[in-house]
């Protein structure tokens, strides 16, 4: 069964999402369709581009992968389609796909331009329904990439991911924070190390999980993205140290 | 494949809708179900009337739209359903189906009295469960509103929506209040109209696209359901307005 | 079908829940998953118990109920597998599943121990994705508990319900706050009984259903739960009476 994955920002309050969906149905009634999440903070593509490059790294092939999230909804942006070994992706051509390609070898890319796989009346805000959604079925349905439009020559950007692997010091950022208040970085590290994270002058020891610490304090830890994660036991990073996208994070592995 | 839509303001975190679900699904194992929105604010009849007007519009043919959204929940109020060419609708009989059925031929509705077709042991507080769900449910399986209880004799409304397609002056009000703080109106708008719309002392210039105002800029334009809607690049409306429902917005097309 | 249902604290901004199902769906394409919620107050076992215990009551047998709270996670706590006459539950093994099981028989429970149904590479932090979802997918194609793990021997606790149904006085707590801010207690009511609730020196009078009082009003009734609650009619209890988890609530039956 082909899948169709979803990342916007549109929220569950509003119609934007369900109706996405039945325009996919209504085109590829035997598609299965996965929210990966609407609860992007609105036209935050960094939020964006981590959720879609963890999801993307732990979903099986084959999966259409679209995200609609950009600052210029509605703009005159383009729309690119994006195949890689395993996956395809359709995004505003906004960089919000940077991440997630980054590590990939690129297959095919397109700008998606050809209105057959559109729907009939665009509007011109509401490109989810009208664009990203039929595209997307009609390559559940085995339209290929070079269809939809002129090739677009993406070039993967470079990997913003640094191996924090031998002893020593490194310096790395917060890519992202999630609901439960736990910053994740860009330091990729390994099983068993050791050492501590400083975020500012606090520090965090390095340990294998949440009951190596006390409640209430700081910890590092190599998240289940392989990533360095910096969390308090029992309660929020971002809180404690007040913690902001792209904050500086240091790293002394022994 | 028969398709069951669901509205309600019974939020995520409780058991109601999951619970909702397993019933229509021990009774039509091969429904879909396609949440619309469970984060209705809570009670409110405009808020729902508004989202499903636009799913109704958006949705295809021979879904069945259960909408339980009630002040009065657990009242001695009657339930409701409504067949139109393209749909069916449930809901609690308090007005929240006015605004979608405003616009279409009804070809019959009746009052759902036949305990046949309710779960056998009906508590007086989660109709969703006892009666909405197998109601829909059997619905969507083949029975006929005839046989769900007596005619109700549903006349549509008038619409409230009003067409502003000639130059001169409308007076419109604020139907909706997206998740962006963006401002949908009653005012039926066409694409590529010229003019201004006023809220309060504050101008907003109709344009085609946020993108052809400057970040941070009030603009109006005609929104994805054809209606004039007021929003700010990068921002919200409703913060940077202070607004509310029912506002007054005033539309000068040149 | 087989049916997998998903409580969580995940929330659904990040990726967490779509991963977890993409790993069920890829060992069982023919389940159907239903997500109760992924809202729970992160590490609220209390919330998520009651979650469990409403939702699992309502749900058709053969459901496997999969719940990921814990205060502890990523620690080296077990995880418990129990089935009953209709249902399995798998949990961490930190009491969640006490008040779902305090009524029921218990045919089997293991410690969920067999690598063989884990996936390949276990992370220490996302035993979601790495052990419930494919543990749960196993179980849905037909994998017994005992193939699981080494005997648990788990024996129910004692209900925390308290039947109140003859006339005198009862004392109970609030077990639940659900989103509308109505408090639901551990007492077991019958429809149509007469009296008051008391929450310190605010009375409630027992009614049947909400438009039985005034708007604002404080009233108590038999939920759809079977048990007392206690909300304001078109208002929250919560608010009202600065309602806690745990509270006290007096019942008077006349």
């Amino acid at each position: 069964m082909p899948q169709i994955a979803l990342l916007t920002d549109f929220g569950t309050r509003d119609w934007f999402v369900p109706v996405m969906k039945t325009v996919i149905y209504s085109i590829n009634p035997r598609v299965r369709i996965i929210d990966i999440s609407h609860d992007i903070l609105p036209q935050n593509i960094a939020e964006a581009s981590f959720v879609l490059w963890n999801a993307a790294n732990q979903f099986p092939a084959k999966t259409i992968f679209v995200t609609v999230v950009d600052p210029g909804v509605g703009s005159a942006r383009k729309i690119i389609a994006v195949e890689t070994e395993q996956h395809v992706f359709i995004s505003p051509a906004n960089g919000v796909l940077d991440l997630v390609l980054s590590e990939k070898n690129i297959k095919k890319s397109v700008w998606v331009e050809n209105r057959k796989y559109f729907l009939d009346n665009i509007s011109s805000t509401f490109h989810g329904r009208d664009i990203f959604a039929p595209v997307a079925a009609h390559i559940s349905k085995g339209v290929k990439l070079r269809e939809l439009g002129e090739d677009a020559a993406y070039r993967a950007q470079k990997s913003p991911f640094c191996d924090a692997a031998e002893p020593g010091k490194y310096r790395g950022t917060v890519l992202y924070i999630d609901r439960f208040g736990n910053l994740i970085t860009n330091l990729r590290v390994k099983a068993g190390i050791e050492g501590y994270a400083k975020v500012g002058n606090r520090k965090a020891k390095m340990v294998s999980t949440y009951s190596d610490v006390q409640h209430g304090q700081l910890l590092a830890y190599r998240g289940s993205s392989g990533l360095l994660e910096i969390a308090v036991r029992d309660g929020s990073a971002q809180r404690k140290l007040t913690a902001r996208y792209y904050m500086t994070v240091e790293l002394k592995l022994r």
